[in-house]
């Protein structure tokens, strides 16, 4: 039996931090966008463990977490990624929740929705590749992450699909920015704002803007994407940083076009799913 | 400006009831799955209120609570359904879903999802036509409703697009059914057996199994519906009865071109939003 499980992408626009020993209680507050373009992973049975990212063996840590939590034997997995590890798509963590929804499937473990988003969840924070991105591809859309950790507790910003395009200048690495206690203060502060701003108007504009407002107060804009958002916002866009990652996600192709390669993609309305 | 929404219909295939004063509060637990085929509601700014349901002025009145609890002005409210109201489809449900949401667009109402998708559920129960409805469709998929009324407590059994066949006999008032405390007790007497049972094996098959079960136990199934429905197990298939109307919902078609015209549709992956 072969189990087979979507993924969208995950790009948070602002966040705030909570460290917790329990890694279920462990996560982040804040609002951030799923897209059509994820992670397709596919797991079975197999006589030893071995995962396979866009065909690559690979160690895959998130991943390995998942299948030791929920397996009962050895497995293979294959993830396909349509978007870069560590540009701030939320790659790890799609990769762990497909995974967990494929072996569900494959090895017939019994468990819901919620048990499996969580068992991600704890994996990724246990490996600090991430701490909200699994909350929001249990529901898609623009999603607001109310509590930290699980029970996820999730509110969303109504929305249609929109198209979104991201240009990735390279990889940020989630557990090297948030180990430095300074950083993290100024993050957190800057993100609080940026929450209850939020849950006053929950547009997408709005949500865009404060996005734009908390990569600069939080400190975490490269000189490139803010010159890549200003080059946007000259052209009559909206855009801001991928948290976190060295990728600007825009409303608009213009203005990104002269910075190298532009991925366009999709408001995702469809959380992670079998296919 | 005018607001467009989509909402799935949604398929109770077990529930039991809560009561309650407070409208946000009352509502069903259960499990039921949405599917692609929904309703698609527009809504604008007006002289005076009016609901028109498929092109022809309704007094809807789900839909017409909705409005005096969320808009600020007259509004025409326009509703295509996709499937027959009163057949368990969560008709009432969809379009007042969807009319909070292409309302709180049209007249920039700065609601979340959460906020909307409660005054539907409220306006819902309010007007005795449905209990958990609106719930399923926040998430679409296979959802499981863990307990009543707002905020929604919400799980999933994982699933992927499958495709389901419908046949409808005809109307089951919703209001009528829940009237009587009798039928009452032996609904949430079976009800709480079958949510019981479904998630220590939350697939999709156990709950095929669990609705079917549930039909007969509770003696809500009629006697057109039992026969429909045993003559798709005949034919190798899992039916049963959508929670209130007269309509069998079906994993194949066989068996149910006998008793008429099938629908077929599809679980729907995506939860109700803007179009």
């Amino acid at each position: 039996m072969i189990g087979r499980a979507f993924a969208p992408s995950h790009i948070t626009g602002f966040f705030y931090a909570y460290d917790d020993d329990d890694s279920t209680k462990m996560g982040s507050c804040g609002c951030g966008l799923t897209l059509d373009d994820g992670v397709i992973t596919e797991a079975r049975a197999a006589d030893i463990t071995e995962i396979y990212l866009n065909g690559k063996l690979s160690s895959a840590s998130t991943t390995r977490t998942v299948i030791e939590l929920l397996a009962n034997r050895p497995v293979r997995v294959d993830s396909k990624l349509a978007f870069p590890v560590g540009g701030g798509f939320g790659a790890s963590g799609a990769g762990a929740f497909g995974t967990a929804l494929a072996l569900n499937q494959a090895l017939g473990l019994k468990k819901t929705y919620n048990e499996l988003s969580y068992t991600a969840h704890s994996a990724e924070v246990l490996n600090r590749t991430g701490l909200g991105d699994v909350a929001g591809m249990t529901m898609g859309g623009i999603v607001i992450r109310l509590k930290p950790g699980t029970p996820f507790i999730l509110d969303r910003i109504p929305t249609g699909q929109r198209d979104i395009y991201c240009i990735h200048f390279g990889p940020i690495s989630t557990k090297s920015v948030l180990s430095d206690p300074k950083e993290k203060a100024a993050i957190n502060d800057a993100g609080r704002k940026c929450l209850k701003s939020l849950i006053k108007e929950p547009s997408f504009e709005h949500f865009m803007g404060l996005s734009r407002q908390f990569s600069v107060s939080a400190d975490l804009v490269s000189g490139r994407a803010l010159d890549a958002i200003e080059a946007v916002e000259s052209r009559g866009g909206m855009a801001s940083m991928a948290m976190l990652g060295d990728t600007v996600f825009s409303t608009i192709p213009d203005g990104l076009e002269d910075f190298g390669e532009v991925l366009k993609s999709r408001i995702s309305l469809t959380p992670a799913h079998l296919i």
